[in-house]
């Protein structure tokens, strides 16, 4: 595997992989948190531990369902760029290309999801179209790549 | 990078994979659509650029949930597609196999996704049908070409 | 691909993508088994083919709801395996730290999915955990790597 390694957009790719992941699962403790904070839980056996009298309910409690809009975003997002990313990377992207796309994507998403939580409009919205972006930047380019 | 740009198959999973890309996107772009012609809006500070006397509200617009059900179905299939169609690819696979799997589940998926936003059964289930047959056939292919 | 077919690393990624493949639609059959049981349908035009005077709901029956909840689980963590998996293969790894996580993160999530659908806890917590601790491991061991 030693070519991936020693490709500068490739260790990029990695690199910004890596960050996507932790950061989607502190999303996972962020609902946690949220769900144990305001007793909000949505199966019955998970009240077994919270204090008597909690009951589950379908309906979720404000806080978690924003903290779920937020990993649900993330989902409808960030899997796109785990793939189109790599294939940037296998049909030879440049150093810069991989710098802008991946870096600019990464960003845009971490700052979603602090701008998410705190209900900041339209800072949110600004992040989202930026990763949306690089999301967009990068199929377009494949597709001239492979045409040529 | 060369080995996959030289690749047929690698070719048409990048070709199918910016296609998909692409595709779940405009599910993005439908359901702000779907929000904004509805003035559903799921958080109070959404409702900052809407027209006066619109509030959010946590139970969902009819519109918007058929939007937000197709694009949960996007992510229920389609990151599945971009593992193992490029694990497909990784182990070798014809252009002959990459062309049927990769475009059939590619095609099903843009007609799904038509079918759905208008409501056409049983076309809807047909086409998630003719997706999931795809996508069961790579890791059933998988395994079988690993026992060996 | 020989480099692929000929790397254990990746060859037990590429088994457990496959299983973690056909452990997620079978959750999507699981859903619809369940919508056809307990006739929960959330869009007008599935009641077609279900008994007379079956209507559709946005509220889902309690067993459908569960259903997706699995599914949900799976979609906010199987993705990141699949990214972070292939990244850790392809920054070389060793047979072991891919047993060690690949089949420990496949393993988890199997029994995650038996334990959610039978309401078992601490059981189900204790499958995500695990999970999420290969899912941690993976990251953290590719920025050392990089950083080398």
């Amino acid at each position: 595997m030693e070519p991936f390694l020693g490709d500068p957009a490739f260790r990029i790719f990695a690199l910004c992989s890596a960050v996507l992941v932790l950061k989607m699962i502190g999303v996972s403790f962020y609902t946690a948190i949220q769900r144990r904070t305001s007793s909000g839980y949505s199966n019955p056996e998970d009240t077994a531990f919270a204090d008597e009298g909690v009951r589950a309910s379908e309906v979720e409690n404000a806080g978690v369902a924003r903290a779920l809009r937020i990993h649900r975003n993330d989902m409808e997002n960030i899997p796109l760029f785990f793939a189109i990313g790599l294939v940037h990377v296998l049909l030879g992207a440049s150093a810069f290309g991989a710098t802008l796309y991946f870096w600019g994507f990464t960003g845009s998403r971490v700052l979603h999801t602090i701008a998410y939580a705190r209900g900041m409009q339209p800072a949110r919205a600004i992040f989202w179209c930026l990763g949306t972006l690089c999301l967009l930047g990068m199929p377009v380019k494949g597709l001239t790549q492979l045409q040529s």
